[in-house]
């Protein structure tokens, strides 16, 4: 085939080559002066990309040990806890509390929309025990962009903790964990990041410290104490993920270097130009609060979806991801977060144009990659 | 300086450079034909690696991630199991055993010393309730061998499973898990596999299965239930580190193309090379029933092991480890697992004597190496 292999999931996302080769790079000893002088100065440079002045753990794992960690570091069992299923990813706190024995309380929102901030205080108010709340910046089954700000306001007035899952939106939608007064966050290496999976991070902010002390929920491997304590000496209790975490050194470099503002505007711009493409070629929007890490397309009705998934991947070899559970076959994901730029919304754009059109879809082949450029010009 | 950096380190160990440019292949994404078909493809080959027909989980994760769900997967709270403490490692059954509530039973061996199975045997008489035995291959802290072959005919006896931390001796020590009947096996990327760290492996046999049915531990991240029946779908519940998983088949294909019966004779004779150099210069060794993954050199007493270390570190660039614990500043531990060859133990043993001579010890400089050379000669 003449055509190159490209992935728009909402990860794993591509890797930059030097990413990749600075994890390629012979294998070094992990308690050694090298990799904790690497370890150190990554750990104090994720502190810069969550926007928090507190201690950020580097987890040997998937973004769902970050997750699990959140719970069974600061809850115990029996404690009454507050949820937001409003996507797959929401809807994994609340099956990882249950599976802890932790009586939570969900939200559930229609998939697509967003959770009302006010929601959240009347919940806690019916509540008032509840000791956290779960949410998730980008519900990357969705793409919708969860107003973490306005939730922080929320749980600040109370004793509960916000911890937010910004596996798929850190280092794209913008999050001011300090600044917002949000507790705890989680992270994944697979997304903007630019790593491959393999990396959890948890950002432990002092009101989740506070609540550590408290909790009597078994944990061993994902211990949060036992990480911070070892934080503190520039290592992890358990053997690190060593190549991710030099792959990571690397990729800091680059985020750092263009700025967390200058990064997020990147989303923004990128994101913008993608919805500009979707509705450019006479297609709508599925989110009804889109992030700016990944946007999803509502697909026509009576299209076959997986379908017109297989044909983006096969044909013209452009992975996106489709519907997952009750949104199978009906609407497709798009990701950019991460290693994109402005031409790889056009190529997506272009693929998409083609394959609906070839599928018999109402599709102004040429209108969507246009509007996009004109977006790109306005800017 | 000219000198080359070199590790001996009993993980992570170096990793093959083929290994490490297919782990630097641009990222796919893992929910797809291709990377099923690996994931489908390693899953098999690592049955052979562990000698079962039994599953092998592949995780997201450090050894003791693995460690953490051969408990939380079969046991209980209040369950009684059975641990030995011979070293670190072996210690830390028993803490997340404790960790999780369960009531463990500790043989503490002194550290350099081998559990007797007949001990075993006598303690599971008195715990007749015990659910599980867990053991550990090569102690890495100490390089000690257990002898789980007896030991699994002691447990096959019994209710009880036997359960086998093979994370530094998979694929260097023998470990035949079904012929021995070993009901469970976790094991690590970093060490004789011949990859970074980052993944962890649980072989789960059908004794292990049926005592997940009763298990009531709480888990998620780490529920080989869920593990087994995403396995079955050449597929993982959360997202797998892919890159890993991309060397591992790379590395694999090594070993098995070598052949296990031919990968535990290399380490065999690595082991006695090395042994052989050590004992050569005249020094002692430390274990008293060494593995084939990693040696300990016993050092004269009054001898500042944490300077030898440090010498041999950053004068010699020959990256050992040191005692942990008690042990620290009294041995020092070459690791030959994975990817090392006859010429390695050469540098290793050469780079000892030189080192142990500037100390002052009292050592045959060149006997060591020329025994080693015997000894290659001699087989």
């Amino acid at each position: 085939m003449n055509r190159k292999e490209r992935l728009f999931t909402p990860g794993p996302t591509p890797v930059p080559p030097e990413v990749l080769l600075a994890m390629a790079a012979p294998m070094t000893h992990h308690r050694q002066a090298a990799f904790e002088k690497v370890f150190a100065d990554v750990s104090e440079k994720l502190k810069t990309v969550f926007q928090t002045s507190s201690p950020v753990l580097i987890l040997a794992g998937s973004g769902t040990s970050a997750m699990e960690g959140a719970i069974v570091n600061t809850l115990s069992v029996g404690d009454t806890a507050i949820s937001v299923n409003g996507g797959k990813f929401g809807e994994r706190w609340g099956q990882i509390g249950k599976a802890f024995g932790v009586n939570m309380v969900v939200i559930n929102v229609e998939w697509g929309t967003v959770v009302d901030p006010a929601q959240i205080e009347e919940v806690l108010k019916a509540h008032p025990r509840a000791k956290a709340v779960f949410t998730t910046l980008n519900e990357t089954s969705t793409t919708v962009l969860t107003d973490v700000k306005a939730i922080a306001a929320v749980t600040a007035k109370t004793d509960a903790i916000l911890v937010v899952d910004a596996i798929s939106a850190i280092a794209a939608d913008e999050l001011r964990m300090d600044a917002w007064g949000v507790d705890l966050v989680v992270a994944g290496s697979q997304k903007a990041l630019m790593l491959p999976p393999g990396l959890a991070f948890a950002a432990v902010g002092p009101k989740a410290q506070a609540m550590m002390k408290s909790s009597t929920l078994p944990k061993f491997y994902l211990s949060f104490d036992k990480a911070l304590k070892n934080l503190a000496q520039n290592t992890t209790p358990y053997t690190p993920a060593v190549s991710m975490v030099m792959g990571l050194s690397k990729s800091l470099d680059a985020i750092l270097a263009e700025g967390m503002e200058a990064v997020w505007e990147r989303h923004a711009r990128l994101a913008a130009a993608t919805r500009a493409g979707i509705v450019g070629m006479g297609m709508e929007l599925f989110s009804k609060r889109p992030s700016n890490a990944a946007t999803s397309v509502k697909l026509p009705d009576g299209l076959d979806g997986g379908k017109l998934h297989k044909k983006l991947r096969d044909e013209y070899k452009v992975t996106c991801a489709g519907g997952q559970d009750h949104l199978k076959g009906k609407i497709e994901r798009i990701a950019h977060m991460g290693y994109y730029d402005q031409f790889d919304v056009l190529i997506v754009i272009g693929a998409l144009e083609l394959a609906l059109k070839e599928m018999g879809a109402d599709v102004k082949v040429g209108e969507g990659v246009a509007a996009s450029q004109r977006y790109f010009a306005s800017v």
